[in-house]
């Protein structure tokens, strides 16, 4: 079953534009008429028939509604972008598959990447979500300094800076499962002590991901499943 | 701190061959007398120093024991070369930095790649395990038919399946923390019918690793970070 993803669903009709659109229409040569399955990023799985094409649409009239997911508890990771950008993009088609609701990447001292494409890095999210068939596509924030996530409450979300200084906590310790949480994940030189102290000030709890070092994707990675257990 | 790897430990002399020894004295042009760190992969790190070079080994005098981890419990994943090797790559990596000791690639009716290099992958190895910090080199056994690794008991092991046709119990839940465990993980086109049937005869429990629909590779690294919880 091939999934399109609509951002303009409008009660009974969808409309696909951009990839979505040359996927349906060029590569899949979809004719008017032909069944199709389409969801919102939100949960949503709608099944329909294409009403019309042209160059930049593909419009749908959906028929029913195949399944509606709950959105589940907020699982949120900031991380520092890495210097190889294919790491990165692991960890976000990654996290999407496992389940994740927001990523924040951030600029930190020692970040080794300072530019980012968000529009390749949702094309990847946007794969990974119809993949997994895990309907609620992840938001990607727009890269941010560190020192503005650190000072943002988050909604009472519970906070975490995962380290290699020696935290004394383990995240599968202290985090309750099913809570609202956000995990911070530093760059591939780790955060600087002025950093993690900044994070302590606004109440971040310090914690580790366990006894090896991991590179940052991977700590990502193991964090999300940590907030998905 | 760079750490090289060693097969070749006896006594107080250590000796790098093939890539260790190119890295050594090639790539970093490092000179007889120069201080260097060892590895066995068996859970010790040397610190010594060089005491000859030849175009084939460097020869090291090791002169002090730096550390030494205690083996953790048996976790091993059985897993299906993915179609895109980069993908089985990744597995490699990723499972060496959180911690494995066994990788069984093996081939069943949907398996799409029948050939691996053992070499390459040994050498994604060994590099994860450095990189970690974590000097435990997983073992990567031979590609086996899946019969072979059904029939196999693994000396008392827990043995877990996991597929995608809505097993009963997930993982996290039926698995006992600390415990010597192997999980099977499909190919992309799953385990068959048959083939979990057979499991069943065999004493392997059928499994889920959550909700989502997950690729190969990232139920390899789901299944490897709960043996390590």
């Amino acid at each position: 079953m091939i999934v399109f993803y609509s951002k303009e669903i409008d009660g009974n009709s969808a409309r696909l534009i951009d990839d979505e659109c040359i996927h349906c229409s060029k590569v899949l040569r979809k004719k008017v008429g032909e069944e199709v399955f389409v969801t919102d990023g939100k949960g949503n799985l709608h099944q329909g028939h294409i009403s019309n094409i042209t160059k930049k649409n593909v419009d749908i009239e959906l028929t029913k509604q195949m399944s509606s997911q709950k959105p589940s508890h907020i699982r949120s990771i900031a991380i520092a972008p890495t210097k190889n950008i294919d790491r990165l993009e692991w960890f976000l088609e990654k996290s999407t598959e496992i389940g994740i609701s927001h990523i924040f990447p951030f600029l930190s001292a020692r970040s080794e990447r300072k530019i980012i494409k968000p529009e390749r890095l949702e094309k990847i999210i946007i794969s990974a979500m119809k993949q997994s068939k895990n309907f609620h596509k992840p938001t990607l924030h727009p890269l941010t300094p560190l020192s503005k996530i650190l000072e943002n409450d988050f909604n009472g979300q519970s906070k975490y800076i995962a380290h290699c200084m020696d935290p004394q906590q383990a995240l599968n310790k202290l985090y309750s499962s099913g809570s609202n949480a956000i995990v911070l994940i530093g760059p591939e030189g780790d955060f600087t002590a002025a950093e993690v102290e900044r994070a302590q000030a606004n109440n971040w709890k310090e914690v580790s991901l366990g006894t090896s070092r991991l590179r940052t994707e991977t700590a990502g990675i193991v964090a999300c499943h940590l907030l998905n257990l």
